[in-house]
């Protein structure tokens, strides 16, 4: 792990499209603001498609679809974002709480090409047809193979695959990474999930295609190396303090100290 | 008191969907978490009537009424969570303030079954066809026995009646229960009042409909007390960091302080 | 400078209707109950009119234009507030975006009476037809003089023009002041600008016409200065400890400590 594309972001500012969900919106902003990146939101059908002509990278993300003409921009976005060749992350979340959620993803995954798919393994794992008992919008429990859930769905969509969770499981179809570090203050705060998809979003804007996958590894452990870090002085009931400290340590966070802390083992 | 609803939540983590306004959603959901319970968003129609079949509670929030389709999923949820029998509450943001909110909690009213209706007085007032002096969203100032109007709006509803301010007012039609715990820094905080309503449904959500008037006191009481210790070493300027406090508290409050601190008198 | 609207705001907590984009409306409103207004949102045809009989200021901010019918309640409510007197900003958010942004703007310059419009130089510069690389929602790079900017479209309008950014510019199409205080970690924050935009509609509702512009330095300068004192403490990495700290400066500050640190210089 090199950690570079982290640097790459705060030099370059990337401008990141955020359709997403109003729960976790302005914390994805100053998380995004935080990481070094330049946030965008908008779900207007009038002006998304325009957005991509200078956006760096666009996130789908399906928390709270507010009907029809929502998930209409998030594919006009998402057909023009693949036209320029920008990364397109899809969140899927609470895909496996309501029938709904499932067809919205599924018309997701058919209309536009993801270079990410990233959620929690109730959201994954449905899309390889594998039995999760999710709930609602949070992980939920299940005994599949973890590593190779997130392979199989990457072989299935041609894209990376990142499971996030306690471990984190992230997937070329080939490679699997497993990355170790995180605090249980995470699934306590809202849209800790939401915004680690946009800030993939952020690193994916800055790398290749070639190393996308490399790209997903980094962001996920400097994220959860940076949570680890807020985490520290904190005991487990502090989650209101963990969410402003959290935003602090990704503006701080630097290579050397993701380097430092990060565990990754490759499968 | 025995404050054993608390503890019920942090067991079984129920899940509560909200149909509530963007501005208090992110505080709402952080604050769900922090107390134990698990938020869902959503106010779309072509899920909501399906949420119910996993949701083990319902928050029907007016602050910020998004045009008709809004209201038709509250109606559809509502009427959903009836048939299964989950606790409804009832949210009437500002009611006092517009002829369309009057309109939309009269249309609430009529369609569904609440187990709690909760706001400030401002709000209640109006239900029963009493003059108050509200001034937007926020609660205003007027002459009225509340212990009185939420004693006839509970009786006139057939629900538990929670009236949010200095005092807090909750009847179930006969007794009344005032509690006395809380800190001015609530009313400088926007969503404190919203945040209630979901709490009050988590706890519902535990409890069977015959201590619903039990459970909606202990409610009350937990989150002023966690108030009160979040405000204990700020300054009354101090409301951005009351905010992130208030949070922490409602992670970290137990059964003993909160029957140590609480001050409630049934009238 | 006297700096006597803010005590005036802090005396009578007069409500501002803000329609807002969903990912500043905490904030904003957060930070309106910190300096002593009562925010009101709501974006909904059916009664934003009707609001703007007992609302003092108007904020119309098109951060995350959803579609037709967001724009038409920010034209009935900005032509209902013009109706009664009430002042109007607009925060023209991302105008230099994107060519429906520019649409929505001209479409309210030419329906609605503004008091003040504020943005960034990105946002106002393409209203006198300056060009300016802006970038997405942010400030952007541009060679133009910012006072003759300021100056031009207030001319063109005929009302206030304030542009933020390090140095803030301010003019009535005459005088043009500048105000120098601030912190790097404003632009760090996402919302910085829209509750700026709030706080200046606080600042007008209490102020007579004919002291609009001085009431706009002011409301910028304690905006600034309220900045500067929150992030005396904090390093530069410090965003999500310093968007918690500006709430309770904004709550905190007064005339004495305004007006001895405030810059302002008129050109």
């Amino acid at each position: 792990m090199s950690f570079h594309y982290l640097e790459q972001i705060r030099q370059t500012n990337p401008l990141i499209h955020c359709i997403t969900n109003y729960v976790a919106a302005n914390f994805t902003a100053n998380g995004l603001l935080a990481i070094g990146a330049s946030p965008l939101m908008s779900a207007n059908v009038a002006e998304v498609a325009e957005i991509q002509q200078f956006a760096k990278g666009l996130l789908l993300n399906i928390g709270t679809p507010n009907g029809p003409e929502n998930i209409e921009a998030m594919i006009l976005a998402g057909k023009a974002a693949n036209q320029v060749g920008i990364p397109v992350v899809l969140d899927p979340v609470g895909s496996g709480a309501t029938s709904y959620r499932r067809q919205v993803v599924e018309k997701l995954l058919s209309e536009v090409k993801f270079a990410l798919i990233r959620g929690n393994a109730g959201e994954i794992a449905p899309l390889a047809q594998i039995q999760w008992r999710s709930k609602g919008v949070d992980a939920g429990a299940g005994e599949a193979d973890l590593a190779e859930v997130a392979k199989q769905v990457a072989q299935q969509y041609h894209c990376i695959v990142a499971i996030s969770g306690e471990t984190d499981f992230v997937s070329d179809g080939q490679r699997v990474a497993k990355a170790q570090n995180g605090t249980p203050l995470f699934p306590k705060i809202t849209g800790s999930g939401c915004l680690l998809g946009a800030v993939c979003a952020a690193f994916l804007s800055v790398a290749p295609a070639s190393a996308y996958f490399d790209t997903v590894v980094e962001a996920t452990m400097v994220y959860a190396v940076a949570g680890e870090l807020a985490a520290r002085t904190l005991n487990s009931t502090q989650t209101g303090t963990f969410a402003v400290k959290f935003l602090d340590q990704l503006a701080e966070i630097n290579m050397t100290s993701a380097e430092q802390q990060g565990r990754v083992i490759y499968a």
